[in-house]
């Protein structure tokens, strides 16, 4: 698979998630040396009753289950959102090596906007960094979304 | 119970990490009207193969899931060590009203340090920080824990 179909299962996730009353955000774990698909997941913080039930924290805890070790060397992360602080730094302790994401996310988001998580001299891994893939498709999602609750 | 019962309790959990070699680091999360413990944890990563189980963490979520909803209004976290930026986004989430933490963390901490969460104007909710509380027993612990390992 090319990365745009990795993106797009991450945002048919996304979608999962819209359905199941969750904000629409998906995520999809890759093993960058065979291509498989470790782990797709969308925000379950409802759903679960979980605040940390986000979209990529579920996919990389089920990866690093389904691998048994709690390092996901070599392994890149597709996200319709830009993370937000707490999952960019678990994608730093997690030694992720690249993350793709759709849509900036200047409120809440914490690698291009607020802490900046992977610029930070106390962050020990920086995974590559790649914005903007999908984000026309995951913008539309997340203010479809949010237009039809208020 | 009073406050220093609360951060014995969560020594007592990093002594049980360290005996199971994990990173010496325990939490409690105490419901703030009852003073009833929700949740006591202790650090899991290798255990459990998860780079996002964190004491905080694994308490915010057994908590959470006990109450049935994924914010812990009134509810006041301990812990040992000063919470690295994933955890302390993850207390702003879950809306925890006060953090008493031990150990200071200049290399990994995300309160007082690093990225200091609670103080980004991205940070949505900000819980009231205690430092120091049981400090000397928990920075004994860890100190402990790295020089048996080196």
């Amino acid at each position: 698979m090319t990365r745009p179909d990795y993106m797009a299962l991450a945002l048919a996730a996304a979608e999962r998630a819209a359905a199941a009353g969750e904000v629409p955000i998906g995520a999809v774990l890759v093993d960058g040396a065979t291509g498989d698909v470790l782990a797709t997941a969308h925000n379950r913080t409802e759903t679960d009753a979980d605040p940390t039930a986000h979209a990529e924290l579920l996919a990389i805890r089920a990866a690093a289950a389904a691998r048994g070790e709690p390092r996901l060397v070599d392994c890149d992360l597709y996200v319709t959102l830009e993370p937000c602080p707490m999952c960019a730094q678990a994608i730093s302790f997690a030694r992720i090596r690249r993350v793709y994401y759709g849509a900036a996310d200047p409120k809440g988001g914490g690698v291009a906007h607020g802490p900046r998580i992977f610029e930070q001299k106390t962050c020990h891994h920086r995974p590559e960094v790649y914005p903007g893939i999908g984000e026309e498709r995951a913008g539309a999602l997340l203010r479809a979304f949010f237009a039809a609750r208020r």
